[in-house]
Formats: structure tokens, C-alpha cells, sequence
């Protein structure tokens, strides 16, 4: 596996555009976003959990029902949530739009939207751009490129990646974009993901993959705790590698998954590396438990604390938070038996053994603590399970630019 | 009922003080706290949910099971958590230090502590001071003040209360205090409440009445989602207002619960007033529930919100977070049939009715949320039931006292 250029346009087959089309109205950043293949794709989702769910979730749902998709219409700048009947048919509507450029229908076009709640979506701004969109669509980077930029709302940074390997001895591709920056958390709110593949996969096999992938990566970042009514993730898979069709568990499809968790992991990461405001990206890393689930959810605690989160943001090795938030995590574990260590490429250092403290060089701590990486590593010595969970600091700019986002 | 002053030496028979012994060793604040009953009470206690329990908790609630108390000891500045063996010996010390200046049993002395985790409590401190603090001890308002400061952390207000009423043709006095800013979520998160009476009940009753008043009061606070490994609240009734012992359910338990539930709510409210770095007291009121838990765990998750939080900060009417929160509260609703208004003493404006936008005056939400209290009022139309949940915003000062301190 090697890494390619191109994000969602490396795999063959397939182009996207994004362009201004007037809902980012304070600017003229791009806003509407369309990834077209040229063939017919096998297609899986998943979607928010939240019970309040935005008009674009329930309209892909449906369309993703058939399993197949030739395209997806996103905008930024308006989420389309709370928006009642009107914003149902706005999402409708978007669909048909798209449909209506290249003669496909609208049942095979995916709808998301991502930005402020409660706010009517100006349909008319995108019904008049839809013909300089669908124009605007390459395969090459280019094309890539606009699509992300049309997808972003807080995001500071671009996050995308994509990768080639073989099956069957034929090289596929798995490319994939994602926004989200704020209001993450497990259960990939506010996210929006669209990867792209050209393998080829069976329906059943693609969702599995897509599933296992989600669970491992984009389901533990947490940014705030909070989860969105608009996440989604899409991934299209059109045959144009030519494979012989993975219709079964073996070693192709593991191969593929692998890859595509891989990818959603490098995404993930990049998201949480990018939460509102964050300036370091805090990986914690559970070992020792005695299962995964078990795992995830002490992992998750930690890495949600707000409490340690401001600790990482001052670079404080204050590792009490750490087992104070184990400990309500709800999951039963041996606090006497627990070890906690912080790293970072400037080193590693222990800070409790056995639930107690331990002599350590606060300088050094210090030091590991104020990269812009760092990891809290803990040894439950309960089991043989681990997890990696990723989050980000809490630091002033995550309330600067939630105080006032709607101005 | 009406107010008194005094707090926990507002009942009879109750004295109370602080000192500094030098636990606190960057400042000559007040660090040590005794409360003391000259006669033997009925005593009931909870205590932290979170696996992680401090030294000073495990030893409380050995001590606690007999029903019955004559002091409480408390420190700050440190936690005695996570410190092992030597811990737990300190925490047994303190006990006995404090049940040697009164000729009463260890066993008859709960204890408590606040402060940084993972630190070991410098029992040398205690022990050279022990005799200072029980001198110091009064019975009016001022052993009551020195005893509150001296639990203080981050605490910016002196937050306690008193209330006298009549049961059976005599006066009743319950008095209280606590401590608590950060880390402050439903079960108590660090806090120490401390509560007095005269009053004469069973230690059946005396239970069941704080059980009920801390579910509506103190596990109704949300600060930052952190529960820590300390929080206890302590209740003494030493039987010295003369009234029948209340053994049973009837009209004057209802009258002694009422009034504990009243004065709790008013410590809990003061906490979350206190809420580190909050600028505003958010009160999430929600009503129309299926049922009291549902009402409890949807107001929950709106007032734990870090982004509605930031929003309150802002005094901004994002009033799609607040529908957000409502859908990952994990509890069934309808969010086409939700209201949500703003209010405070400034006014009241709806924003959303059936789960979508109503126009309104942004000038008017904007004041409305620039008070110093405010309130979140969330109509589901699904039941008669409601809850009250108090929170806090989330602030730049958050981040700031909590990004390095131990420092």
C-alpha cells in the first residue's frame, strides 16, 4: 500500500467540483460541493446518531436504500437542520439538481449539508449555480481540491488522503475527503466523509468494510462531546479497477478493508489534530483492558475530559485527571493496578504506578507535554485489549469560536 | 420556613471553625475545617460514584455505617487521592487526631479533603495544628465562616445557607455549606457539602430525605461533565430542637424533606453560579417529559453541552445546539414537537416551535442572554413531567484555571 495524490479523484472514474454559490453570503468562499462518478457505484453510508437529524440525513438515507449512488451534492454554510418541511424539500430538490445535469436520477445522488442549525437553506442560490457546478467538475487533484474547500466551515486545515493497492494483481485506489473541526465526538458528529473507491465490491461487503473502518477511527475522536445532526459518511465503490468482484470475506477483502481503515484512521486523526481551536493532538492509548469495548470507553473518557484536556493545553502533567476520568467512565478496572505515561516525540515519562504517584522530572514532563503530538499511554494490566482514541486541547480559541459562531 | 443566618452553626449544638496549617503552603489561606456536635448524631452520607475513590471517602463510609457521627474533619489543598497505603493511613490519622481533642471514638469522625490528586497529604501538618483547630471551634456564625474557607479551592463565593421552620410546635433549624466549582457534574463531582440540624429523625429517614434532596439538587449541577474522586455530602441531626423523633413517613418528614431539598437547591445553585471561570448561572428548565428521568437526562445533556455552554458565554441565541443536545441525550422524543425559549429577568422570547425557526427580534435574545442569570426553557409536549438542571458557561477563564493547576 503507498500513498497517491488526488484524494476522492485518484481512483479512476471519478471527478468532483466545488464552487461559490452564495450561502457562505459574508464571503466568497467556496460553499457547494459535487463528487460525480462516470459509472454506476456500489454505495454504502452511515449516518448521525442523533435523534434530531438534519433534512439532507433523511433524504440520503433514502436514497442510499437501493445501494447505489453516481453522486453526491454537499453545501457548507447552512446545515438544513431544524428546517421543518421546507427544509426536507430543499434536500429533495438539491438532489434533482444534481440528477438533472447529467440525466441521472435523483435517487442516485446523496444530499449533505453542514453549518448553522434552524436556518432556512437558500435552495434558489444553489438552483441557479447547479449547470457552473456540474461544469466545474475534473478528475485530476484540481477537482478535489475545490469539492474539500466547498465542504469546510471552521476547518482550518485541508484533510484528505488516498492510497493504491494491489488486488488480484490489479492496483485499486481508496480515496477519501472529510470536514468537521468542532462538535465531535464518538459517533462522527458534525462530520462530513466522502470516500471513493474503484473496486469492486458487493454491496454487503462494502458496508461491512465501511463499518469496521468507522468503529476504529472516525467513532473515537472526540473534539467537545458533542454530536451533530448532519454527520454522514459516504463511500462509492464503481469497478473501474478491475478486480474480480469482492463478494466475500478472504483475503481481498481483507486487504481492501484494511486499506480503507487506514484511510479513515489518517482522516480521523487529521480531524482531531484540527479540532476548534486545538493546538495539540492527544492520542490516548488504552492497553491492558479486557475487552475492546471496555477499551473504547476508558479511552474515550480520558480523551473527553475537559478537565485534561485544559491540563494538555498548559502542558500540565496532572495525571490525576487521568485516572479521575477513568474512573467515572462506567467500565470496571483496578485503579491499584494502573499505570499512566505521557509521550511525545521529545520522550516518554511514567507518572503513576499502580494508581499512585511516582518520582518524575516535572521539567521533563513538560517538555514531552508541549508537542504537538503527545500521547497518554495506560496499562490497566486487566486483560489483553487496547484502543486508540484521538482528541485534541481545550484551549481559549475553542470558546472564541464558540461564543459567537452564528455572527 | 424562613432564612437564618449562621450556617452549619445556625442549629443548636453545633460549633464549627478553620485554620490554616499549612497544607496550603503558597498561601497562609485557611486549609483545615472542623465541625463539631456537642451530643451524638444520626448521620447519613453519600459519596462519590467514580471508581476512583479518594482515601478520605473509603474511611467516611467505613465510618458512616454505624449511623451515627460527632465531627466532621475537613482539609484542602490536597485531595489525598490516588496516594495508596500511606494515604489511607493519613486519612485514619486525621480521624483520630481530630477524636483525641474531644474524647470521642475515630470511628465516630468522618472525614474529607479537597484538592490536587496524587499528591501525598502532609499528615505532619495536620498533626502540629490539630489542637489549634479544636480551640477555634464556635457556635456562631463566624466558627460557621472559618470552616467554610478553610474547604475553599478555586471557589470564588462563600456559598452556604440556613433555614428555620416549625414541626410539631417546635423550631427546626437546617444549616449547610459547600464547596465545589470545577469538575462539578451530576453525582456530586468535588464537592464537600456539609449539613447541620437540630431536627430529631431515625437515621432511616434522615437518608431517605437527603437521598431525594441531592437527586434534585446537587446531582442536578453540570460544570464540566467531570465527576471527581472525592465528593461527599455529609448530613448531622443531633436532636437538640426538642421535636418528636420523625420515624416515620408523614407530615413532619414531609415538612424536614421539603425543607432540606429547598436548602440544597439553593447550595447547588450557588455552585453552579460559582462554576469555574462562569460568567452566567444557566438554569435548563424542561417540561412536558414522558417522565421525571427522561425530563432529568434530556435538561442534562443540554446544560452539559460545551457548545450551548459557549453559546451562553456569547449570549448567543444558537438555539440549534439546544435541539442538538436534546437528539444525543440517548432519551426518545419528538423534536417536531419542541419549543425552546430564552428568559431571564430581562425578558422571554420563543426561538423555536416545533423544532424549527420562529422569526424573533436577535436585539432582544441578545439581552435577554446578557444577564447573569438565565434561563433555557425547553417545552416538549410529549408528558407532564419536568426537571431543573443548573449549569454554568463555558468561559475563557475555564481553560485558564484549568491549564495548569497545580502550578
Amino acid at each position: 500500500m503507498r500513498d497517491v495524490e488526488g484524494g476522492v479523484c485518484a481512483p479512476r472514474g471519478f471527478r468532483a467540483g466545488g464552487i461559490w454559490c452564495g450561502i457562505k453570503a459574508g464571503s466568497r468562499k467556496r460553499d457547494l460541493a459535487l463528487i460525480y462518478s462516470d459509472k454506476p457505484c456500489t454505495a454504502a453510508a452511515m449516518f448521525t446518531s442523533n435523534r434530531v437529524k438534519a433534512a439532507p440525513v433523511l433524504v440520503s438515507r433514502e436514497h442510499l436504500a437501493s445501494g447505489l449512488l453516481r453522486a453526491v451534492i454537499a453545501n457548507s454554510g447552512n446545515a438544513n437542520a431544524c428546517t421543518g418541511e421546507p427544509g426536507l424539500a430543499a434536500a429533495r430538490r438539491m438532489a434533482e439538481l444534481a440528477a438533472g445535469e447529467f440525466a441521472i436520477k435523483a435517487g442516485e445522488v446523496a444530499v449533505a449539508s453542514t453549518g448553522v442549525i434552524g436556518v432556512p437553506l437558500p435552495i434558489a442560490a444553489i438552483e441557479s449555480s447547479i449547470s457552473s457546478l456540474a461544469d466545474s467538475i475534473r478528475a485530476d487533484a484540481a477537482g478535489h481540491e475545490a469539492a474539500l474547500e466547498a465542504i469546510m466551515t471552521t476547518d482550518t486545515r485541508k484533510k484528505a488522503a488516498a492510497v493504491e493497492l494491489e488486488i488480484g494483481g490489479k492496483k485499486v485506489r481508496i480515496g477519501g475527503m472529510v470536514k468537521g473541526s468542532g462538535m465531535i465526538h464518538p459517533n462522527m458528529a458534525t462530520m462530513l466523509c466522502f470516500v471513493t473507491t474503484d473496486a469492486a465490491l458487493s454491496g454487503e461487503l462494502l458496508d461491512r468494510a465501511l463499518r469496521r473502518a468507522v468503529r476504529r477511527s472516525f467513532n473515537r475522536v472526540t473534539v467537545d462531546g458533542d454530536t451533530s445532526t448532519n454527520d454522514t459518511i459516504i463511500i462509492m465503490a464503481n469497478g473501474e479497477a478491475g478486480n474480480a468482484l469482492i463478494g466475500a470475506e478472504g483475503e481481498a477483502y481483507g486487504l481492501f478493508a484494511e486499506a480503507l481503515e487506514v484511510l479513515c484512521v489518517r482522516l480521523a486523526r487529521a480531524m482531531a489534530r484540527d479540532g476548534e481551536g486545538a493546538t495539540r493532538l492527544v492520542t490516548v492509548n488504552l492497553q491492558g483492558a479486557p475487552g475492546e469495548d471496555e477499551a473504547e470507553c476508558l479511552a474515550k473518557a480520558v480523551a473527553a475530559s475537559s478537565l485534561v484536556k485544559a491540563a494538555c493545553f498548559g502542558a500540565d502533567a496532572n495525571w490525576g485527571r487521568v485516572l479521575c476520568a477513568l474512573g467515572y467512565a462506567g467500565v470496571d478496572f483496578d485503579p491499584d493496578k494502573t499505570d499512566v505515561y505521557f509521550a511525545s516525540s521529545a520522550g516518554e515519562v511514567l507518572v503513576c504506578r499502580g494508581g499512585a504517584s511516582v518520582p518524575f522530572s516535572e521539567e521533563e514532563a513538560k517538555k514531552i507535554l508541549s508537542q504537538e503530538e503527545i500521547e497518554i499511554r495506560i496499562e490497566l494490566h486487566g486483560g489483553s485489549a487496547a484502543a486508540q482514541v484521538w482528541g485534541c486541547d481545550l484551549s481559549y480559541d475553542y470558546v472564541k469560536i464558540n461564543g459567537d459562531y452564528r455572527s
